[in-house]
């Protein structure tokens, strides 16, 4: 393929009318698509329906510490739940807390906790000047919504293959002010990249200037892997061992393992930090939906049946990432209209196109009845300073559906590309 | 039965002296009972078993709405699950919002909201010289925990028959920095008190000087009748006929009708309330347990179906009260030693012993293996002016153990309340 720029104007011309027309066609099928979020489809949903049978009128409800999981009480979470999430977030029981369906609840809390009350003892953050927070990017738009709402300067770390930039990083948490950091170590989103060793030994080597400063490791796609398993070092382990046990919360959940709406979620983290917490937390509950940890903990029985579970999640949506990719290399390819990434886990595809060119694709997708991630949203702000990253999320509709979106998108990007050359 | 007061020197020691040996019988029965928290007993949860059966691996896990319960969304919760914690909360269903498994957890989460972002519009709390907060007393420990622990100054308001004292509340809320009260409108705890139809009127038509004063209306207890049905007049009603819709944010949960480890909550507020919570609890999830709600509405079908059900929980923990009732009037009734509340409904007896004995009286308890809800914890920062106050939960023992444990309470009584006169 010629790139778009290298064409003639009767070439660009001529190719913009074939795309107009192609657009066309797409608009006259009066589409009604979505790529917009991460969410698992019915198929993979179904996944788990036996879940919703291993708890029933007639079972012992009783966990292995003899707690009756219908009453009141047990603030940090089941024995065996424990058990369970710490082989999945690469964690100690002990080092757990179980909360309800939400990991995003639980790292709302924690900065809540952190404003109202303070970490570990320090000033609260309400009481303090500034509060800054390190936002690597691209990244989770409900991420960068939290800490918004709380007022909080985030400050644009750009990501690599690697991570985040860590001269950057480095050099921020200098300022007592920069309180912490958001995270996706493996699979992120939305690039996909899982966190180098060398990146993670480095976070866990920080020295930052404030002594509430927190590294908010939301390992929300630990175990979902599109191919082979993929590992990485365990930051709190690392954090240990560089002197620095207290750095990180670390969170993960079961939404997109059984179901979003009614998962289990979890928080690992230091003993002290875990003592902090829980001493605040007594206050807002009694405790979390028990007969849903017993729920999770006997359809699974241990990690291992878990994992093989998440198999299957994966056999459901690689076809579907693929059948993306496949659109993208062939039609996109050697044009010069941007670049995309093939994760190897997670819920996302990133597309970044020519500056200034996102807001323009996602809006010629509503308009073709195909609805995109808002253009900017894995920008803190809403703000992608290039206007040009786009968050693809293939997981959702069925593989016929996402394979016409990733055509229409194809077009689109063509099409708008090769307007802003003219 | 004579008056101890009025007891003879001789008659007191002898009295003493029998009420001593008692004692030892009990301490030497090394008895383990517990009358301090207001759980159900396994025989009441034994009642939902059959909820855990209405959702299984074959249902149609549809909303009424569409929505796949299953997944991510549905902020406010279903339309099922909002009818039917409407008709228990006497609200209509738009007013809903529905939440997890803890109404405690939307209190404490309303606070924090108010204290971080502030009350439609106004200046945050933290942003606030002081915060002051109404507590009727006797009153919920966990209540005055959540104020406790914002720092919030807490004031005693004294509960008679038919509320908290109206004339204090109403002088009370024309300082600014009064922004709120505590209500347990029903059956309250600890007093079994039913709010009369003239304290909520005036309730609803208070004139706060701060316009972020909220009535936080607990209605722990709306369907938690031990006998005949009670109803109150729907505090929102009332407000909106005063003319002040936002004053008050009303509290619900099926803690105490289903499970209390995985039950479902709600609050039930005005349209202006309502769209300022949910555009700040947005940020922090995407949305609670969807299944457990279908679990709770697929169940009773409907409210009649849950009134129903509270019929059965009544019939297992009526003759726990009667039991208590029975030994206190045969112990206790002339004495001069204390008063005790006979609640239609609720959880908890609330006894009132002579000055300087609820500390005295507790601490003999624990000696004697019956765990009780600590002195002073019915009242702001754990301390009773009078130390006089004593709760008592008698749902969680069997009845053969409460029995046991009403006896050996009203032994203590009488020791401690004549040690004191000696």
């Amino acid at each position: 393929m010629k790139a778009y720029k290298d064409l003639s104007k009767e070439e660009r011309e001529e190719e913009l009318s074939r795309l107009k027309a192609q657009y066309q066609n797409y608009l006259d099928m009066h589409l009604s698509l979505n790529m917009a979020r991460g969410k698992p489809g019915s198929d993979q949903l179904d996944l788990s329906r036996g879940m919703l049978d291993v708890i029933n009128a007639n079972s012992d409800l009783t966990a292995s510490d003899g707690t009756d999981a219908r009453n009141y009480g047990c603030l940090d979470g089941l024995p065996e739940a424990k058990k369970l999430m710490a082989d999945m977030m690469d964690s100690q029981p002990e080092d757990m807390i179980i909360y309800g369906n939400s990991s995003l609840n639980i790292m709302y809390d924690q900065i809540s906790r952190s404003y109202s009350f303070g970490v570990m003892g320090e000033t609260p953050f309400c009481q303090q000047d500034k509060i800054k927070w390190l936002c690597p990017v691209p990244g989770y738009d409900r991420h960068f919504g939290i800490t918004e709402f709380f007022g909080f300067e985030m400050i644009n770390i750009p990501m690599d293959e690697h991570g985040p930039d860590m001269d950057m990083v480095e050099e921020y948490v200098k300022d007592p002010s920069v309180k912490g950091i958001w995270c996706v170590p493996k699979y992120s989103n939305p690039g996909g990249v899982v966190y180098s060793d060398e990146v993670i030994h480095r976070l866990a080597a920080l020295e930052p200037a404030a002594k509430d400063f927190r590294i908010y490791w939301d390992n929300a796609y630990c175990v979902h892997h599109l191919y082979e398993e993929i590992n990485i070092p365990d930051i709190l382990e690392e954090c240990k061992k560089a002197g620095h046990p207290d750095l990180v919360y670390k969170f993960g959940s079961t939404s997109k393992i059984t179901f979003p709406g009614a998962g289990i979620a979890a928080l690992a983290t230091s003993p002290n930090n875990k003592k902090d917490i829980l001493n605040q937390m007594k206050h807002q509950t009694i405790g979390h939906d028990k007969l849903n940890q017993l729920r999770h903990v006997r359809y699974f029985k241990d990690i291992n049946g878990l994992k093989e579970h998440m198999k299957k999640h994966a056999d459901i949506i690689r076809p579907k990432f693929e059948a993306v990719e496949e659109v993208l290399d062939r039609e996109l390819t050697g044009l010069g209209v941007g670049s995309w990434t093939k994760p190897r886990g997670g819920y996302f595809i990133s597309f970044t196109g020519n500056k200034n060119t996102a807001k323009a694709i996602v809006s010629k997708m509503k308009e073709a009845g195909v609805v995109m991630t808002g253009a900017g949203a894995t920008y803190p702000y809403g703000k992608d300073p290039d206007d040009a990253n786009i968050r693809i999320a293939p997981t959702l509709p069925p593989l016929d559906e996402i394979k016409l979106a990733a055509e229409v998108f194809a077009t689109v990007v063509k099409m708008v590309s090769l307007e802003q050359l003219q």
